[in-house]
């Protein structure tokens, strides 16, 4: 399996680190996301590993430091297959970069996210009563590590971060060695990846090498450093980095799949489709549309979903004026939580975490 | 222990049933709510409840249905104490109302909120290897109800509701007999009452008369039928019920509790201070203050807080220019979830769950 080529519409953002996103037509064509459409967002080279030599080691406070072979990982857990959407912090920089620029940053559409059925082992299982309160201060963060090479400040290393011990233990947390029923492709983190359902793309690292016990959150440099929701008034160079907030789940978001921003709508009903989105667990409870700025809704059709941990298809048929019209969608999750009305006051010079409204201004012909 | 009388300053909106809430001043001045101040929320009249006849059920899917004392409370079970935020759902009505009327409701300020250090048994505790699956479907709910009495619909119940099982078998879920290190007050579920931190507070059921384990929520009039969070374009009366939100973790709030709106500020810089909370155990992460309707945005000072469910204060010494001048607060939270700009946008004929900027307009003198 191969990432098709620009001809089948797949957007290559970047050919060197690989990075892309299905159009968003072809993105809400199945609540599954083929494997072949599904967003790719790396820092650096796709490692080619031998599953033969992969080796994934266990290590810092476990009272019994390992190294798992991929065997090991199939045959000494239980298999656990699981629909989990992931998302890039960076999913819709695009609109946020319309308002004021993002240098150094890959301008992502609607489309850096993905549902997919990862199968692998519970990290949880994996830890099961390993974890050593070996230190002055009790277990609290798990550290991942990929095994590619990152170049990052005149450093080479692997693409890390941390999630908290609490997160890790929890039952949707895999340690995936097959994507849709299938291997991992290279581009997803053959032979495995982490999959952390509800936090932000990035958690999920790819090509695992390594996972550490520890009482203090990840110093890697895409914990520590990068993936940071910075207030508005932070400019890049000049941060105060503490000032940033460590992303991890992910808020409520919904999006316009079709039509698209400029589109000529020849019929009338017309039909609007999209998905939605919460991180945490959070269910999506209600999708609404409106087609003046927000001065009435209506309720948009959401399927059923496929769990806490898996976007919704939402649809509704307008009737439509003829001329310019604009449509916006937001949703409300089960803590009560929407979207906020203005792409400008969620904008932040990272470019992450833009959940604002999503608008598709269209043309409506008779 | 009683309330204070209105020279007092607490707000008595309703005398029966008793319901009331605390001046924003009082309200933050101080992280532990003295519980005289702390809001008081009932839809009937207030049980008198002799200690030594209280028993609680425990019934429905366990396998062993039980009657506990208020001493097999206190004596067969760890006590825990917590720290945690109650706030109600209809917190900051009083706002909404101004946008359009909601009939019928009861119009809180946004003084429906306070925190206190709750203990008692751990409602996980409680029902520990009790849970039996009976029915064809498994135990997915724990259905809960007062003693009290209250009328709606031509019929008299006792107020309650349900909250999934997980959340039930979570730690922070208490039986609790104490409040602020003394028994209940009357008004405050004297000598039980659930304590649901992160939860709207109508969860947490006073006067707990019975614990009923159910593969289907509650039927009980507050949970399926009040407590719900409409959309905009349904009313009173005509509502499909069916479209409303059953209500369960609060969404990201944040309020200015000085200076008050109407306020005429004599010195410069001028202290602004306030609350800010998210349910569901997210932790505020930032507050941030305007004064130029969110073009520009400020970082607040947020204290500690007491963990994962109580709230933070928050302070910023802004220099003001001479005038009229609107301040607005809004809060994020670790899951990237910010407040709604407007109140128009968060309407519902019920008036829940109104958690957009908080303002406060007030007059600059030199």
């Amino acid at each position: 399996m191969a990432y098709p080529d620009k001809a089948s519409g797949f957007i290559i953002k970047e050919q060197d680190p690989f990075n892309g996103e299905p159009p968003l037509d072809m993105l809400c064509g199945a609540s599954i996301t083929p494997t072949s459409l599904f967003f790719a967002r790396n820092h650096g080279t796709i490692p080619s590993i031998d599953a033969q030599d992969y080796r994934l080691s266990i290590t810092g406070m476990v009272r019994e430091p390992r190294s798992l072979s991929l065997d090991d990982l199939r045959t000494r857990f239980p298999a656990h297959t699981l629909t989990a959407t992931l998302q890039c912090a960076g999913n819709r920089r695009e609109e946020l970069a319309a308002v004021a620029p993002i240098p150094g940053e890959l301008p992502w559409g609607a489309g850096a996210i993905g549902t997919a059925e990862w199968t692998g082992a519970r990290l949880a299982d994996v830890l099961a009563d390993g974890i050593e309160p070996r230190g002055p201060r009790p277990a609290a963060h798990v550290h991942v590590t990929g095994l590619d090479n990152v170049q990052r400040q005149n450093r080479t290393f692997g693409f890390g971060g941390s999630i908290p011990l609490e997160k890790a233990l929890s039952p949707e947390v895999l340690l995936a060695y097959a994507m849709n029923g299938e291997p991992l492709m290279p581009e997803h983190g053959f032979p495995v990846r982490l999959v952390v359902p509800g936090y932000i793309g990035a958690r999920s690292v790819k090509w695992l090498g390594e996972i550490r016990v520890s009482d203090k959150p990840s110093d890697n440099y895409f914990y520590a450093h990068a993936y940071r929701l910075f207030p508005s008034w932070e400019k890049a160079g000049t941060a105060d980095r503490s000032s940033g907030i460590k992303l991890g789940e992910m808020p409520v978001t919904s999006v316009i799949c079709s039509p698209r921003s400029g589109e000529q709508i020849k019929r009338r009903p017309a039909r609007i489709q999209g998905y939605a989105y919460a991180g945490g667990g959070r269910r999506v409870e209600r999708v609404e549309v409106t087609i003046d700025g927000g001065r009435r809704w209506q309720a948009a059709q959401l399927d059923d979903g496929a769990g806490a941990w898996a976007w919704r298809f939402w649809q509704i048929d307008l009737d439509l004026p003829v001329g310019e019209v604009e449509i916006a969608v937001r949703a409300w999750d089960s803590a009560a939580n929407t979207q906020p009305e203005e792409i400008r006051q969620v904008w932040n010079f990272k470019g992450y975490m833009n959940n604002a409204w999503h608008r598709a201004k269209v043309i409506v012909d008779l």
